[in-house]
């Protein structure tokens, strides 16, 4: 996967996927440029990894349909991918999800079926599904496609921002970092790449130089609850990740304060946590011109509004 | 006040202001497009007028500095506007503004006094202000430059949704109403112009044909407490203005909840009416293309997790 492959997934977007706009605060600093993928279609960049995914998809694979397993918001990102291109999609969503988030897959006319995600292990749930149903299987990060199709929010990032010296970007599977880094190092070699994560997993198996397993994480960012790094994204991250910090959950729902006081924009928690990093003081720009990506912004009112109150 | 004063004004905003996004819902319609200006500089869309004013003045006014009155987005706009431009500044606030909309002003460098909203009429008490202090006051809504200033606003809607049916914009004074119409009749004289109210002063005032005087109102909307629409902006309004509708502050509420779900936008109660007017069915649009002006986000967190408590 390189930048030809990104370019490629940015044209058949083009008219499909929203271009959020980059955001800037003089508080956060002159050279900070936040990508706000918050309002990109579904809420949340997924949509650009489902949908350059879907498309790529030959005739008889769309034929048979597609299929996937999320709590959150890779099951949207297929399910309007799919009623997009016309294929139809089933979800397998734990049965204790949010119902907004069952409705909104429902809304899109995805079939969902529901599993019991504390007596069987996610991966292999997922496995199991894809068989028995036998449709095409779309992962959730761990696929040069799905990376490619995120790494667009690069793309559109330098468009819009110019020349950066210094990416934060929040990681977990891995597939937005995988296609981001892509673009940041193709285009911009001598800048930093800068991972943000809840759980250290990544961080850890970087500097393992092999992937870790961890139990599932406790901590508030949903969109990263990942226990191991994606195999083939883990490998991108080796060659193009400078770094990767951590931030605790009291400094990601300080970041999602600020974003909504001072920017104006509803986050969820990974998809403040990039700016978390920044707000904390983990990573010190100083000058340099740094691009921040808003992951998402499908947080709920009413979880919004418990994680404000603690 | 004409179409050539708001592109006069447009030029002198042009790299001050922000040109915030046009953002569309397809809950809302597909023709349905919402101008963004709480992503406008100070928050609000009142930077652009009070920017507008600030450069128009010449030497002698600036040199005495600038006061105004205003119970947050004109305080806010004044005082960041009088900073970009070398000017000092003092401001008259209500004591029970919103704390977050107090910190801002003081933020931007402006000199703050309170009063008691519910002791004195606001034209009263920015009168003997202004007269104490012996500085240029700048109006919040009824002059020609500050409407020309928040013209600028559906200038750019025009530019970026295209050609309009309808335009739902919140009203109060009357500056941003005055300012929005006469850019809209001007360029496509067949579309409406609704403006959406708390309290009815400006509906009761137009039916009236002269302008009523109401009490304070005691709704949510605290950036429409107007008692009674602006002089000069009422007269324009009465040639401009095809019809005004009321939203309640549950109606309000809904719309705050659903930008904040289904959009990821902050607004304040304002910000948020003329989307209300939508949801709640007091505007039909059938099919037409319908410009939104979400006027504003300054509602602070804590206020906002109050009023979502309700």
């Amino acid at each position: 996967m390189n930048l030809a492959d990104v370019r490629a997934a940015a044209r058949g977007l083009d008219g499909i996927a929203h271009r959020p706009p980059v955001m800037t605060s003089r508080t956060l600093g002159a050279g900070v440029f936040l990508k706000c993928e918050s309002f990109q279609r579904t809420g949340a960049f997924k949509f650009r990894g489902a949908y350059n995914f879907l498309s790529s998809l030959g005739e008889e694979e769309r034929a048979r349909g597609v299929c996937a397993i999320s709590s959150g918001n890779h099951a949207q990102a297929v399910a309007l991918s799919a009623r997009e291109l016309g294929i139809r999609a089933a979800i397998l969503m734990p049965e204790d999800a949010p119902p907004a988030k069952l409705a909104a897959v429902d809304g899109y006319g995805a079939e969902i079926e529901t599993y019991d995600r504390y007596s069987m292990p996610q991966v292999q749930a997922g496995r199991e599904f894809a068989e028995r149903r036998q449709m095409t299987f779309v992962p959730a990060y761990d696929d040069p496609r799905i990376a490619a199709g995120a790494g667009t929010a690069a793309l559109e990032l330098l468009e819009d921002a110019g020349e950066l010296d210094l990416l934060l970007a929040p990681v977990g599977g891995g597939g937005l970092m995988a296609g981001c880094a892509t673009v940041i190092k193709a285009l911009h070699p001598s800048a930093r790449v800068i991972g943000v994560e809840a759980s250290g997993v990544v961080k850890r198996s970087l500097e393992a130089g092999e992937r870790i397993q961890i139990p599932v994480p406790r901590h508030i960012a949903d969109g990263q609850m990942l226990t191991q790094p994606g195999e083939w994204t883990f490998e991108v991250m080796r060659e193009l990740v400078d770094d990767v910090v951590l931030c605790t959950d009291d400094e990601i729902l300080a970041a999602m304060a600020f974003l909504f006081d001072r920017l104006k924009l509803v986050t969820e928690p990974s998809g403040a946590i990039a700016t978390a990093a920044l707000l904390a003081g983990h990573v010190r720009p100083e000058g340099a011109r740094v691009g921040v990506l808003v992951s998402g912004g499908n947080v709920g009112l009413e979880r919004f509004l418990d994680l404000m109150r603690r």
